[in-house]
C-alpha cells in the first residue's frame, strides 16, 4: 500500500482542507491519507478551538485514513522545528510522499528556492545573526536574510508566513534525504490570514473568527465547514460548555506567573533573555491575556513567540524538558489518535518494518514526552468543568479513535 | 505606654471578639492593644473570608490599636509553630502580657499543664511517637500522649482543640523566658466550633457558615457581628464580587496539581511520605474541593492537616521556602498591618528599642519571607476578576491602614 503524508491542524475543518484531501490522493496515487495533526496546541502558540479527538473524528470522516499527533515539542514551534517534527513522523510511518498547499501550486518553485538557498546558506546566516543581533525578531530578520539572497520575489517570495511552512517542509525532505516526495496543490481560499468568511472556501482563521463572534454557528459559517465539523463543533461546545480560547486560560496562566518565583518562570522554554522580569511586571495590570501581551510585546518580541512562550508557561514545559526531548534526530514514537479500515490495512503491513513503536494509549510511563504529553493535555482541559461532570477530561487516555 | 498583645484570625470579627478586647485591656490595664493576626490563609489551612486589610478595618474601629500580620510560614501551621510565631510577633513588638480566651477562664490552670507537661516531657514524646509510629494522625497521636501524663482531665483537658492553643502560648512563653504576663478570659461563645449561631454571641465557625449558606447577610448574622463587620463584608462582596472560600480555589489548585510532575509536588510543603502520588491519583476523578479531600483523607492525614498542604500547592510553597523562613529563632520582621493615634504613639515610643525591623509596605526585596508573602498574597487574590476592574489586588503593596 502507498501512504501519502499531509501535515494539518485542522482549526477547524473546512471546506478548503475537504479539497485538499481529494486533491493530494488523486495527485499521489496514494491507497492511504495520513495526517499530522497538532494536538491541544498550536504552531502559532494557541489552544485548539475544540479537542484533538474531536478534529480526529472529522478528518477521519473526510478522507484521512490514519491521525497522527504531532508531539507537543514540535507542534508549538517555529516553522523549521514544526517541520522537523511533522515530516520525520510521516517519515516514520512511511509515507511516500507529502502534500501540501500552497499560493504558486508548483513544487519546482520550492525545490529551485531549497536550491538557492543551500547555494548561499552562508549570506542568509550573516544577514540573519546580524538582524537578530540588532534586535529584530526572527521572523523579520529571517524575511530580511530571504530577500538578501533573491528568494522574496517571482514565483516564491519567502516573505509570505505561508510559503516558509512549505519551504521548511521541503528543506527538511532535501536536506535529510528522505525517500519523500513533496508535492503541492495550489491553495484555493483566497488569503490564509483572511479575517472575514468570503466564500465557501474560507479560511480557518475567518471561521474561528466568525465563531467565537457569533453564539452559534452561522449560516455563513456552516457554508464553510462540511456536517461532520459542524456536528463536532455543536457537539463539543455542547460537552465542554465552551470552545478553547485563550482568554478562557488567562486566570489560569495568570495566577501560575503571579505565584511562581522569577527562577522558577526563566527556567520555562521559551522565557529568554530577561523576559522573565517583563512578564511578572506587566502581571500586576493585566486585565486580559490580549492585553497582556500588547503590553509584553516588543520589536523583538513577535505576538506569536509570545503565544508560543504562553503556551508553555501554561503547560509548565521547562527550557530542560524541551532540550530532552528534541534530543533525538528523529520522533521518538508514533502516537495513534485515529484510523479507519483503510488505516487499520495500511498499519498491519507495515508495523514490522517501523524503526520507532506505535502507541494508541498514552501512558506516562512510555517515554520522557509522554509525560509531557500528558501535562500539555491536562493543562489544555483545565477551562472545563470538573469529571465527572465532564468527560472531555478523560480522553487523553482514551485509545484511538476507530471507525 | 504598656500593651497587650491578642493573637486573632478574626474570620469574621464578632460580637465575642469585641467583648475579649475590652475584658483584656481592663485586666492587663494596658494604653496599647495589639492583635498578631493571621493573613490570607489561616491555621486551619483556609482562605480568609474576607482580606486582611478588611479585616484590619474592623479590628481598628473596635478597640485594638495596632494589627500586625502573622507571617505565613507561621500561620498556615499546627500550634506549636502559630504559638511560637505569634508570641515572638508579640514579644518583639514589646508587649507585657497576652491575653487569649478559653474555657476555664483561669491562667493558673494553664500554668499547672504546663509544669506536669514539662516534669513528664520524656514519657508524653516517647507516647506521642509510639502513636505516630502506628500511623495515627498528630492531633490523635498528641491527645493520646496528653492523656497518658493526665493532661486531659479536671480543669484543663488537652483533649480539647481550643485549649491547646492557649497551652502553646503559655508554653512558647515559659518556655522560652520571655517577659510576658499570660493572661486568658474566659470564653463567652457556648462552642468555639458550633455549627449554628445560637445567640448573639456566636463562634465564627457559626457565622461563616451562615454567611456562606445565604446570599445576604441575615438578621440573625447581623445580630452576631458588630456593624463595622456588616459593614465589611458587605463592601468587599461588593468589590470582590465574592468571599473567599476553597471551592473558589479549586479550579486553580486543580489545574496546579494537574500540570506538575511528581517530583515537583512532593517538593511542595507538607506533600511527605509520597502523598504525592496520593494527591495525583485523586485529582483525576475530583469534582469538587471537599470531594478531593474526602478521596485524599486516612487515618492519618487529618482534613486540617491537608487543607493546609493545598495552602502549599495553591501558593507554590516549596519545602526548602518553609525551612529558609523558619531557620531563625524568632521573626525576621514585624508588618504593620494598620493602626490607630494611639497605635502610633506606642510605635513612636518603642521604635529605637526593637531588634526587628517594622515593615510598613511589602517589598519582596526586604527578606526571602516577603517574597513568599507576596506570592502568598497574589494567591488569594487569584479568584478575584483581573484589575483594574478590581483593585483589591493591589493590597498588598499598600501601606499599613491608619485611621
Amino acid at each position: 500500500m502507498k501512504a501519502c503524508g499531509l501535515i494539518v491542524e485542522y482549526n477547524p475543518f473546512h471546506n478548503g482542507h475537504l479539497h485538499h484531501i481529494k486533491e493530494a490522493k488523486e495527485s499521489s496515487g496514494a491507497d492511504c491519507m495520513i495526517a499530522v495533526m497538532s494536538g491541544s496546541f498550536l504552531q502559532r502558540g494557541e489552544p485548539a478551538i475544540i479537542d484533538k479527538f474531536h478534529r480526529t473524528q472529522i478528518a477521519l470522516q473526510s478522507g484521512v485514513d490514519i491521525v497522527l499527533e504531532l508531539p507537543y515539542p514540535y507542534a508549538v514551534q517555529s516553522s523549521d522545528n514544526f517541520a522537523a517534527g511533522s515530516v520525520h513522523t510521516l517519515h516514520e510511518i512511511g509515507v511516500s510522499s507529502i502534500n501540501f498547499g500552497s499560493e504558486s501550486g508548483d513544487i519546482s518553485h520550492f525545490i529551485t528556492s531549497y536550491n538557492t538557498f543551500k547555494e548561499k546558506e552562508t549570506v542568509y546566516k550573516q544577514q540573519l545573526e546580524s538582524q537578530l543581533d540588532q534586535g529584530v525578531s526572527f521572523p523579520e530578520a529571517s524575511r530580511f536574510a530571504y530577500q538578501q539572497i533573491g528568494l522574496t520575489n517571482g514565483t516564491m517570495d519567502l516573505a509570505k508566513p505561508n510559503n516558509i511552512l512549505g519551504f521548511s517542509y521541503v528543506k527538511t525532505i532535501l536536506e535529510n534525504n528522505l525517500p519523500i516526495e513533496p508535492l503541492t496543490i495550489e491553495r484555493t481560499n483566497s488569503g490564509y490570514h483572511d479575517q472575514t468568511i468570503t466564500s465557501s472556501i474560507a479560511s480557518a482563521t475567518s471561521i474561528r473568527k466568525a465563531l467565537l463572534e457569533n453564539a452559534a454557528i452561522t449560516s455563513k459559517i456552516a457554508e464553510s465547514i462540511p456536517t461532520e465539523t459542524y456536528r463536532q463543533l455543536e457537539q463539543y461546545k455542547s460537552e465542554a460548555t465552551t470552545w478553547h480560547t485563550w482568554e478562557k486560560y488567562f486566570p489560569l496562566v495568570h495566577y501560575r506567573v503571579m505565584t511562581m518565583t522569577l527562577k522558577e518562570l526563566s527556567a520555562i522554554n521559551g522565557v529568554d533573555e530577561g523576559l522573565e522580569y517583563r512578564i511578572k511586571k506587566t502581571a500586576k495590570e493585566a486585565t486580559s491575556f490580549t492585553a497582556w501581551i500588547e503590553a509584553i510585546k516588543t520589536k523583538r518580541y513577535t505576538w506569536t513567540r509570545l503565544q508560543r512562550m504562553f503556551v508553555h508557561i501554561l503547560t509548565n514545559t521547562t527550557k530542560t524538558d524541551m532540550k530532552d526531548m528534541l534530543a533525538s534526530s528523529s520522533v521518538p514514537y508514533i502516537r495513534l489518535l485515529g484510523l479507519n479500515q483503510t488505516g487499520r490495512s495500511y498499519i498491519n503491513q507495515i508495523r514490522k518494518q517501523l524503526d520507532v513503536p506505535i502507541i494508541g494509549k498514552l501512558s506516562r510511563n512510555i517515554h520522557p514526552m509522554s509525560a509531557i504529553e500528558e501535562k500539555v493535555s491536562n493543562a489544555y482541559y483545565s477551562i472545563l468543568p470538573p469529571r465527572p461532570k465532564n468527560q472531555l477530561r478523560k480522553q487523553e487516555i482514551q485509545p484511538p479513535i476507530q471507525i
